[in-house]
């Protein structure tokens, strides 16, 4: 099931996204009373997907990130060895979330803006100290995220929150896929295509398998630590191939299973 | 004027603390029926504050932090001078935060545990852009924080989120103190005394004339990139005296015109 947060005539609300493909054509939102957090209680309303707008399909009280969790990325942003820098922890704040089509907005003082395609965990109620083993018990679903990134301000701070925290960078969508069966995660291609002055290219093109420390060890991890609660977001790290933007951009993240997260990119 | 957040035998609810100085049993707590960002509207209800229990004043969407933004402290931590290492920016989540006399749980992974008392901002509305000079126009307040702080997660890590983001690392109180006039930045206390086996010692004992990047800087750095919210928290540094805390121990933080902040110390 495809759950989304969406701007209607009447309002914003959480909907189910009924229909197959990522067509929007092809797609229904029908309202539902609840949040996605719970089986869905349907109002009767309905829209053509579109008739209304996709917004970021949870407001998180966190997002937390696993950095440095791809062999590929840690070698070309770190010039260093998995061995040698291994996974970390790091947050971007809830200010920093958009959504599917909203612009990524480029401060002056931020001169070397990159994405980050990561696949994205959606937290389906409270939970501590999970086991690996668990970790579907815990998940309500997978969204993407792009976990845009200023090297420059990551590398002069040291610490990474700026960086990555700088509103609106944090683009999640576009809906949250909850069959996480229909997932390989040995197996899921992630990509992402950016266009510039007209031209597309596929800067990423990875896969899952190629993460260092795997879904359960995530979850584990994190909440060893801290407690996760409904709609908290879990980036799982991003694979090579990120690459600077530049206001004119578009920048579109494509996870097998979920389907396309595209944003323009703009000057703040 | 004093915000808090109470726990009444009614339930929770934010009120005004009537009074003088901070003997409880000169306080009273008045209910209000809104939040400390407007100007408070009394419900009627009040009880004599030894009989409620303090809360964390706010929940925050978001826990900004300055880290390094006292010299003396670089210099005991980092074993660097201030020059070479200026303040940097991190994010604690909200799900640290824990109110004064609530217990900080220490897990058994995290075995270097410090202390870290500092004066804290509280957020009063929306911003983006603020001027240095504008800082008051934005902020309701003042409280305390402590940045507890688990050295070998932060070190080995690399990013501190982890190690200051574990459960109940940031205790807040006791209350919002909203007289900004009050203060005078250039030669505020900030004492930090920590109790261990019955004796108490005083660890921290420095001054917010120490700090690097002052308060106006502070909002102006942060609100170039982050839109900040009513609740929001910023951690303003912690200075030099930092000391590990054990189970059985009792941290006490002390600043002139707020009032203390005391916690016990569990292990998880």
């Amino acid at each position: 099931m495809r759950f989304a947060r969406i701007a209607t005539p009447e309002g914003l609300t959480f909907a189910v996204i009924d229909g197959q493909g990522t067509d929007h054509a092809n797609l229904t939102a029908k309202q539902i009373a609840g949040t996605p957090y719970t089986d869905p209680e349907f109002t009767g309303k309905q829209w053509p997907l579109s008739d209304v707008r996709l917004l970021a399909p949870t407001l998180p009280s966190k997002v937390v990130a696993i950095g440095r969790n791809y062999a590929d990325h840690v070698a070309e942003v770190f010039k260093q060895s998995a061995e040698s820098l291994p996974p970390t922890l790091f947050l971007k704040p809830p200010t920093a979330v958009t959504g599917p089509g909203a612009p990524i907005k480029i401060p002056d003082f931020a001169t070397k803006v990159e994405f980050e395609g990561e696949l994205a965990v959606v937290i389906g109620q409270p939970c501590k100290n999970v086991k690996a083993a668990n970790w579907k018990s815990v998940v309500r679903g997978f969204t993407i995220v792009n976990d845009v990134s200023s090297r420059d301000l990551q590398f002069a701070d040291g610490q990474w929150s700026r960086a990555k925290g700088i509103d609106t960078f944090c683009p999640l969508g576009p809906w949250i896929e909850t069959d996480l069966e229909s997932f390989d995660l040995d197996n899921l291609p992630i990509k992402a295509h950016l266009t510039h002055e007209g031209v597309t290219d596929t800067k990423q093109d990875s896969n899952s398998d190629q993460m260092i420390m795997k879904m359960g060890e995530i979850l584990e991890f994190i909440t060893a630590s801290m407690t996760l609660l409904p709609g908290d977001v879990i980036c799982t790290g991003s694979p090579a191939g990120t690459a600077a933007m530049f206001p004119g951009d578009s920048i579109a993240i494509e996870i097998d299973g979920i389907g396309t997260l595209e944003n323009p990119v703009e000057r703040a």
